[in-house]
């Protein structure tokens, strides 16, 4: 039953939000003079006006009314400020119910406090003006917009006691994500996970237009939630008084029927989708500000989405805000000392209840290490390097099937993908759990669909990215799966979380989280049957923007590669690991051995395939990535048998960092073991996964740079075979081959039949695959012949050999 | 009223829809036998099985009814296919009605050409299985989910006879784009544009997964749509003549209310948003394959979503395949030769009424050029070099104030922003037209909406993008204004836009159409009051992966050189032009004449800036940008001062693809041209607006690039000013002084009370913003002294000068 709130409570409540709307303006406008003890002059006015307004007061109502239900029913409650710029208004209640003070002592609860809490906002050496990693309290920074739904329910999964409030500003609610992360309600278990409240608060404007969602009738909009699910409780007013005896029946109500659900789930057992409550909360853009400045309507206007009164110069804008901010009674707010009053302090819940110091929004502190099998037991066995085929993702996904298995009573892993789990190979995975879905179930399916799930699966690799980085935000672990080309779909959402954790990183309170691990599989050069859309190695130079110290890169060449990263990624913290890996039958050409040594160094010569025996090589032929890999081994095989006599080093990278100087890159080798590899000033031939400029980039200050000749995707494919995508981008042995022989000094002329032949294989191989549809026979069966170490060959007596 | 559909006309539709049918299994299945003349073998068979069937049926099925409307009362219509892999169905249906054989005349109608035309589908020098480029009536590939109703209202835009009709697949409607595409109803006004009648194909699954909103109750689905302010059609089942007949009138009664909606409109002046129609079509995923397969559920399943029968050499399979084709009855529908029959291919429409044949499918033949005023005439006047202050996109918008207004006739031309139309200083451009806007409109606003508006304002750049996109794929102009940062949103729409042009370059028939043109703006120089999350100028290092034909990046300096690279950019065809410009004031350098010569040739010294005088400089200071360009002219100003007999040449590019060898872009320098403006042997030390080693990987194969020193963005940034932003990337004056006394041979030892008296400088800096939150006055009221070139300065007799 919904407690009444009496009128004296509301008062209090009210003055709560005054002060938190108080201290709001303060940080947007005053440099001094924090509790207005003196008229306000212009020495105190900051001289450089920044920060959002508008949607601060709603924001702050919202916080109110929580911690009021917080202390009345003792709620786990995590708050995400979805509305861009909402910084001032979060650290405000943070500032009034303690926390800030604790984690930031120099912000005192005092008048010093308060000028300086006013001072750093949005100012040089402070904070930003959104809910960065510096608000205690935030998983959502907001700065870029469409996420906070998303990253709401990446939190509320699996955290069954704990309820995440999302405010949705308007604006936001018109991005692709946030529209579709409403239908996020259908992948939420409501008897193991937590949940989710949606405020969606309809002030009206954006920065210069009114708002899609608040230009429709009220009847379409209730459709719509309801459409999407939801029980909408409408809440609309711009008398303040009305709007919190209004708003804090709905928010009760909303979370009685979220119980009520819980209970029916938990208690019960009503494994039907239950339709969640959300709240419509109406109120005027920049609420209580000055109904007009310059004759221009303000509050309930976009003019009062930034700073309602830029131009601070003018005497009449002074005392405009100093009317404006002693409308907020300070007096009655905070004491002589600029202490925030006992009486309404008590009003803010205690210790970890406070939403700013709740510790899911700390993850890392909740974070426990994930119990991992062994994953060399996962070994492809083989006998010489290359014998043995498998699908490299597919013998990850056994791995991660077992990591989901001894991790299921932990609940903290989930595995993430656009329908593409099973495409990309982990279908395994299923064996032990079911892909998470809490709609119409048709057992005819054969899907293994049901809610309690941790396959997390919808067509659309926003709500993945946004719900997996919610769930590390809040302490847990998980990997994405994605088709790499569509992954830059998510370009942007990677750089919010980079940019997070970069600063994140310097930030002592905050705790290191689960690294932000994807899986890039069904890749460039196996994507000849989908065609050119589907051919994009990017996100790897998208990547490799971002600091340093956060971005990691693997190219493992081969299954059993793939499974020492695989352990290693989901061992580590605060990174972005982007594992690029194929899901199609390819060689193996390590033993796991080998493997977990070549892959703990990063990058190496592999003595099997080289022929240089420890001496100086005539060329360094280097691989990263599996196809690059394949292909250089069998350009080696060819020179083998047609230029027995050259001397060849291969040098396979699946770190890609190691390549950059150590100077730039943490993983960076030093220019002395750059050159052990590579030399000083031998030609080095380089097959390239992505594109080939992203090797010259990591490498052109290196010492043979200039020797350094790179083939990777050059943005040339079609519907083919997958030979002859890496023939089109002459990654191709053969072109390999023939770069060889143009680089090798001397070689070309004593290799011309040695051209010949390779020009006709590459006139043999268009014309059988025009004419058949698949790749020659020699092409597709293919095999390392082990000959090349060093080893006499076919051709050893062939006139153009060296 | 609704025609009726007599039984004899739905059969000849439904023998229609089964020879649609049957095309699209035989480019899936066959390599030869295309009439099944001759008993099915294995040789017929396709070696490699690629191309989806599960989408297929559905599109049929719509072609056709839309045909018979077409036919039924003279519609001009559009068909966007939206689900993946639509390929094989559109193909068919495009040959059945004779346009594919018009632009493909090898592709005949007769039995060899069936059996080329089976042949080509997802085969090496074929087509691929989406609707590409090489699809006639195709404007929407398919291949990347999410932006088929986006691409459908973009179509619609300014055409007012033109229907559109889009199918959404309901995979593709999990997507964000997709998700909030259906608000595009708010920004169509049914006077002027055409009309888009989305169709949900409801066909159950995904890849591996049902699908969302198959698996809601109808009326959450109803509601849903409603919300989104439609009227949704429903036409449900899996028995085709019933299927055929509650399609034909569910599809002419939305044809009828659209016509009805627009009579309203354009005859008695109704300005009211209307509810349009939509049709949500729900039949079996793979309808009418086998039942089922190996035992197992194959039409109605996921299963049937690609091959439905994957391996082809079980002689079981191969009987199963010919029943399947055979349940099509081609005898019935083809003759001996293989012609289609003519009483079936009289359903199709005529000349281009023909769906494959709409001439806004191959929008360039519709292309009319923009009138353009002469934007000389918007030159902002100076006395001398950076003596007067602008914004340059203010003055842009200013000339695209008056393209828009020279164009209203043709209603050829808009613009589109995710509400940053005004932020990023166009708003003059609504002087002469309004922000599209079709909800409810409040006059209390005052931010000139209308349904009649040119401004294409919603806060999504997905929207945005897809709109613009589908405006220049049917024949017209746009502009596409966004902050740099949140650009990625869409560098996966960017990357199918480029593939397509890149693709449509070698299509004989598509003729050219407007250039992509993006404005960045609000960049990262000048994010230093929004913070960190607002940094990233990396979209420049994602677009030049694209092929060097089709992509051009300018980095206008100053406010007359952005008018200049502006007009060029509404000039050109073909491309996606990214334009970077600063929206604060900043210094104008060139007058009209000399920046129309500079942008001519894209990269070029500035004399009076430079202090060589043609003689061999000691240092070259490069900049590309408006900030970068003011910090090296303040840094050769502190030169002059500090080090007056170091002969410094300033470059400034504009035309950021000159620097790369002209083998790998076709505006790029040859290594001579290179070489004359940055020299053989001198250090470089090079300015650039975006992360500085994408400078070196235009550069790495100079000559002199092992003296190049680039300074950038790299990733460091906070809320802070703006000048301390180049100092936290040392991209700032006092920095790059720094960097031409590190690199100058010899120059350290001589200049040393210079590095003091820089270091004191920047240390001076940081005491000041910290303190008092702005620049310091010299920095803030800086100007070029135009003394640099060889003229004295104050510091020609200190000691420490060269």
């Amino acid at each position: 039953m919904i407690a009444p709130v009496t009128d004296e409570f509301l008062a209090k409540m009210d003055a709560y939000w005054r002060a938190a709307n108080y201290l709001s303006i303060g940080q947007i406008y005053l440099l001094d003079n924090p509790l207005l003890k003196t008229p306000l002059t212009h020495q105190h006015i900051k001289p450089r006006l920044l920060g959002h307004w508008g949607t601060t007061p709603g924001l702050n109502l919202v916080y109110v009314h929580l911690n009021r239900l917080i202390q009345e029913r003792d709620l786990n409650v995590l708050y995400i400020a979805g509305p861009g710029h909402g910084g001032p208004g979060i650290v405000a209640n943070v500032y009034l119910e303690g926390t800030y003070t604790e984690v930031y002592p120099q912000i005192s609860r005092d008048e010093a406090g308060l000028k300086k809490l006013f001072k750093q906002f949005s100012f040089p050496g402070g904070i930003g003006s959104h809910c960065t990693p510096e608000t205690p309290g935030s998983i959502h920074e907001g700065g870029e917009l469409g996420y906070s739904l998303s990253h709401a329910f990446g939190a509320a999964f699996d955290n069954p006691d704990l309820l995440v409030a999302c405010v949705v500003g308007d604006g936001e609610a018109e991005t692709g994500p946030l529209a579709t992360a409403w239908h996020s309600n259908k992948f939420l278990n409501p008897a193991q996970d937590g949940a989710v409240l949606p405020i969606l608060h309809l002030n009206g404007y954006k920065i210069a237009n009114p708002t899609v969602l608040s230009r429709i009738p009220k009847e379409e909009l209730q459709s719509l939630f309801q459409g999407y699910g939801y029980a909408p409780i409408f809440v609309e007013g711009d008398d303040p008084m009305i709007v919190h005896r209004t708003f804090a029946i709905a928010l009760e109500s909303a979370v009685l029927e979220i119980q009520r659900i819980q209970r029916e789930a938990r208690e019960k057992g009503n494994r039907q989708r239950p339709v969640w409550p959300m709240i419509v909360l109406k109120t005027p853009k920049g609420w209580t500000c000055p109904k007009e400045i310059d004759g221009k309507l303000t509050e309930g206007s976009w003019r009062s989405h930034q700073v309602p009164m830029g131009d601070m110069r003018s005497d009449e804008h002074l005392k405009t805000l100093e009317t404006w901010l002693k409308s907020y009674r300070p007096e009655e707010l905070f004491d002589e000392k600029g202490a925030f009053k006992p009486e309404l302090a008590a009003l803010a819940p205690q210790g970890t209840r406070r939403m700013g110091a709740n510790p899911h929004a700390n993850g890392g502190i909740l974070l426990k290490d994930l119990q991992l099998p062994d994953f060399k037991k996962y070994e492809v066995k083989i006998g010489q390097p290359g014998d043995t085929n498998s699908e490299a993702t597919r013998v990850q996904g056994m791995f991660l099937r077992d990591v989901m298995k001894r991790n299921a009573e932990a609940r903290n892993f989930r595995l993430f993908s656009p329908d593409e789990l099973a495409s990309n190979r982990w279908q395994d995975v299923l064996e032990v759990t079911d892909r998470a879905f809490d709609g119409i179930i048709d057992p005819k399916d054969g899907t293994q669909e049901s809610p309690e799930g941790r396959g997390m699966e919808m067509l659309s690799e926003h709500q993945c990215q946004g719900w997996l980085e919610g769930y590390l935000l809040t302490g847990r672990h998980g990997f994405f799966s994605c088709y790499e080309a569509f992954v830059h779909i998510v370009d942007s959402m990677f750089n919010q979380h980079a940019k997070w954790l970069k600063v994140s990183r310097d930030i002592a309170w905050r705790k290191p989280i689960g690294s932000l691990n994807y899986l890039l599989s069904s890749h460039v050069w196996r994507q000849d049957h989908n065609g050119f859309s589907h051919q994009d190695p990017g996100f790897l130079d998208h990547v490799i923007n971002k600091k340093a110290e956060v971005v990691r890169v693997y190219l493992p060449p081969d299954a059993n590669c793939l499974l020492s990263v695989t352990n290693h990624c989901l061992r580590s913290r605060n990174y972005v690991n982007v594992v690029v890996a194929g899901k199609q039958p390819a060689p193996v050409w390590l033993t796991m051995e080998e493997a977990a040594e070549h892959c703990t160094k990063g990058i190496g010569i592999w003595e099997w395939a080289s022929n240089d025996n420890g001496t100086e090589p005539d060329v360094i032929i280097g691989c990263s990535g599996d196809v690059p890999t394949l292909e250089a081994l069998a350009a080696i095989a060819l020179i083998r048998e047609q230029l027995p006599k050259l001397k060849v080093r291969l040098v396979n990278v699946v770190d890609l960092m190691k390549l950059q100087p150590a100077s730039e890159h943490p993983h960076g080798l030093s220019d002395g073991e750059f050159d052990q590899l590579f030399t000083r000033d031998k030609p080095v031939i380089f097959a390239f996964h992505g594109y080939p400029w992203l090797i010259h980039r990591l490498t052109y200050r290196r010492t043979n740079h200039g020797n350094l000749h790179v083939r990777g995707y050059k943005e040339e494919g079609t519907t083919t075979t997958p030979f002859d995508m890496c023939v089109l981008n002459q990654i191709d042995r053969y072109n390999l081959v023939l770069d060889v022989i143009h680089r090798v000094p001397g070689l070309r002329d004593q290799a011309q039949s040695t051209v010949s032949y390779i020009l006709g294989k590459l006139v043999e191989h268009r014309k059988y695959i025009t004419e058949h549809g698949i790749d020659l026979p020699e092409i597709l069966n293919w095999q390392w012949s082990g000959r090349a170490a060093g080893k006499p060959g076919r051709g050893d007596t062939s006139a153009d050999n060296v």
